[in-house]
């Protein structure tokens, strides 16, 4: 039993809202717990400068916490005049994993920006960042194909993400939040797929380390408790969510 | 008449939801219109080096916006690694707001963080940011209050403000959304206290110019919309509300 | 009766030197008291990224004080490696005040750059700017003219601008100097045409407040001083001053 | 067989050199095929502030690349003005890795600076320099074993890294030179201790994914090949290796 | 014969007015032809970091143009964000050079901050700014002395700098305005002390070289030139001026 | 006799180890005793925005130093976010000098990046980079040549630097070492061609002067000792050392 009364697979209740903010083609706001994280997904006309020309899309995330996310205030990056290294990791993590579900071939030179905006953090906020940003992105797509600029949805499989962890008294947890975060010995987020394969495996041990055993528990937990995601994605995308996939379908022959 | 079926005098629908983050000593979510705000305020136990030793306390203001809070995704000031002229005079507009009407010499040393980040704009998000503000303010004195750090709430009056311009029509209109902002020939921000007094005033003809008549008609017309917003700002404070100009009061007699 | 002598309506001396410096197409050395400002306007014969290919002109300006303009020496800001908030708030100030008076349509694919440099210092600094810099546009104007690369000079009226601020006595003053401004309860600068209209009012209470009456009070006395200000000004420009408002009136008629 | 003749499980040829530098505490100059890293250990006589008055020591890491160690120059970070978010993700799992290995109680507030200097790359540079430092700072421990700074070298067990990858062709091979690193499906770099714990594992799948029968043939490679990077550290740092561990042995007891 | 009627070996003409701004403790503009730099003085009680606990003072200077002093406009630097390395390379240069001739034993713990910033540019402002600044330190350093911060005047001897150059013509030529330094092959800045030793010397062939009959020609050429630039300067300084030298004096007994 | 045993005009033993680094066209190992530096030479086929349709070709060197080259740790550059004035100083010298011997109108709109990095420093960084810089840049070269890219070796002559200075007991010394430098009254750094000319002198004295004679000294030792890095830069360049200057004399005819 932990402290917030789960058990050691039981994930926190989870809530997605669409259509969140006005203005982005796709916006979801996510809430993990008490981890709250606006998702906007923004469709640009164009592709950064290193990709133009070659006829794809791009996808690319921007991860922020606002300065009072946090039990602590933080000083604001802009402030700073730089971006720290940690959320530079993130935001790296969020595109790598969206882009591993979209065909980037299919919609043409244009890129989707991805805002993942923490207004309210308690742990896990990156891998609600990507669970949310992914609702976010298919939302934006979904604008595209009914606007008819595209014809089919360029997304390939569902994508979500779980933190997975092995705290001091050895017991393996999911969807730690912050208190658990700081007592785990390890902490791992893992990305998966719809049908099951990994897209980011992110383990770490501060100070510490983790045997093989402790790493295919923590899988397991994450495989598990990640599908319970997927149901929660689909429901929040209805319809639209049942043209994912599609796209690999049709093309499926000729690949 | 005005395009959203407004009248000249007619404030946008407004919204204040209290405690609406779990951190900050004082958070508030304001709602003008489409026009969205949240205000938190943060206690530090210390202030800035410039104003160390002199046994009183300092606020200060941060405001941004998320990028895909407006029409156009704006780059991430962070991104940029500096902070814009425009957020910089509104974080400024927005401290020196807040400490005309609080007593700097009554919490001790201590620096009051106000962070305003607009999640979605709508034209008058500067002085949305304003009036919520003060209520996420007043709230985090409340906090102190109740834990004994301070004996009198060190608020003196209330705060509001409110945008006023003048039209390409030369009507004067008040509560200007974005295309009505975009449209005005003049602009004019001010910021009033509950004794009916200013604080701010600043009005500018962008390529324009405008008369002593018009100046008189939007500081008619914001006047009695700030009221409006005072009875919007009493109603979410509730009785903590009561306390605002008590320490005044109690102070006259020996000031 | 004020520190230095003057009665609260009295201006200090102030005198304009034109072709101070001998590269910039349009110099002045504006000095208002003790407040010495170096204005030199530039043309340069294109326009921003985000004016091109709309046949029309642009006016920027751009602010900064010796370190050692000042009692006390500060941070040159190429030092720190930013430009801070109060630079920004006075450069965007002047950049828009010329704007008003300038007609942008009818001197092509040009920027004014307008550097508004203060060698020494005694409050009223951006008031000061304005007031050479608009000099320093018309002189830049008239080498345009001369050269016949315009046919009519571009300046559709005078410009001016003045502080006046209420004292801790209660009393309304113009033309404060540092000491005066850093005891003012109010401060506001003012920004006129020579046809009587507001461009810019800007007034505020740090840690304080003030009523109707002496807001209109301040206007009245910024009003008086700001014609004295357009003398001035005349005399500086001579007979190219006379061209002044003559583009608005020849084009009054197809307006 | 791989391009360059190597089995699928076959490390490049390694060569561990110490006392590469001069000044350093610590240096080392690993080399892994092609890649060339120059690593030093710099001990410094007091920590950062957030870890002052703890009376425990800090180890961080800095990783660079010289601008044409690699096919194509890269622009100098220090002429960019900013560290790109790949060098930081490195440093980071340097830092962490290293951490993970020596006990911080026991070296008094001293902080342990590792510089990863590629001087010429290609493909895991990140595993060599974790590989190369952990030697490095063993050195830089002997150092002040040496001169009786500390009685114990404060290092628990050995620690190294190395690459392992799916290609497209669905082979899993270990320690990827940069051309199989450009053409392969999934990367993951694995950290492990010398008692066979993983201390980071981090797999991604750029723009693909993998199952879970990949990620265990990539662990076993992992596992195999980090065995013989322990063998030629050991025989790099001589005598000093054998005391790896000591420290943890004899605190045993009372832990 | 120059171009603008000088000989080779002709100064152009140079005025050096004294408490130009009135702030600084030492304020000079040097005039050198159309050459204008306005150098300033500042004293401050401390000295920076590295130099505290020494009981010596520091000297330091900067160095910047005015964006229109030169034919073409350039950038201001604090937009640019960052100091370019001909700036640094200047401000350098000032300082080391000012530093020669001072006692920096005799002042206390504080710092002298000399800022030369150039109104007008026609070539040779690095030079002309030394050749100021030693005046307004002089000056400064006689403020201090007035106020019996200290005894002495810490300034060991005069200082002054020059150009010299070769022009395409193989001619040697002094003190090059800017349309000589564009043209000349060899560019180099001397700078003396009263006693006729050197401080610097820098002589730069860019894509081209120089032979040491020409180098000796040059320095020739500087050494007399130097010559009427103490006189200039001793003029300017009157009886303070005769006070130069009297701390190495006095001192000399027991050096 | 000097402190490591050498006479005052005795060089440190010297190694140029070419081919370095496998990717750069040019790559360099120089060896100044314990002085050490990575000497690449890149070649871009475009030049900067400045030199663009002109024909020419563009020569440029950045310098860095590992942080730990040094007796203590420096901070990284990358990490300060900008470079210092000492940087800045030394990559312009060593671009300049390596520019006055290469004829820029022979290799077409091509950029060399010259890349010195310190790997050790022990005095005479700048001067060792120069001389290694030029070997580096003379191969690369040679990779044009031998790829037909290019007809002739667009070098013009050799080119090598050394230090000299005068110590506190008034002698003068060539090539001095880290703990020499900082004794050092004067120090000079001189940059020569292969016919005796002068290319750069920049000769210092830290609040310190220096007579002609000692000038005329230090020269004296200057130019015999470049000699003999002429040779050592012949020898590492082999046959391709004898095509340096046929550019200049088959052109010669019609110059």
């Amino acid at each position: 039993m932990r402290k917030d009364g789960r058990t050691t697979n039981e994930l926190r209740p989870i809530k997605i809202t669409t259509d969140y903010i006005m203005h982005p083609e796709g916006s979801v706001l996510i809430e993990v717990g008490n981890t709250k994280v606006i998702c906007n997904a923004s469709i640009e006309d164009r592709v950064p400068p290193f990709m133009r020309g070659q006829g794809k899309g791009w996808i690319t995330a921007e991860y922020s916490m606002l300065p009072r996310a946090t039990e602590q205030r933080n000083i604001r990056e802009s402030s700073k005049g730089k971006v720290s290294g940690r959320t530079m990791e993130i935001q790296r993590l969020i595109g790598r994993a969206l882009r591993s579900v979209v065909d980037l071939e299919s919609f043409g030179e244009r890129t989707v920006w991805v805002d993942c905006d923490v207004i309210q953090a308690d742990g896990g906020t990156r891998t609600a960042s990507i669970t949310g940003a992914f609702v976010a992105v298919a939302l934006a797509f979904g604008v595209l194909l009914k606007n008819k600029k595209i014809n089919q949805l360029p997304v390939k499989d569902y994508l979500a993400a779980i933190s997975v962890g092995v705290m001091s008294t050895e017991h393996e947890v999911i969807d730690l939040n912050y208190e658990e975060d700081a007592e785990a010995r390890v902490d791992m987020n893992i990305v998966m797929t719809g049908n099951g394969e990994f897209v980011e495996i992110q383990g770490t041990g501060e100070e510490a380390t983790f045997s093989k055993e402790q790493l295919f528990s923590m899988l397991d937990l994450a495989d598990r408790g990640i599908q319970q995601l997927f149901d929660i994605q689909k429901e929040a995308l209805g319809e639209l969510g049942e043209l994912i996939g599609s796209e690999r379908q049709s093309k499926g022959a000729y690949e």
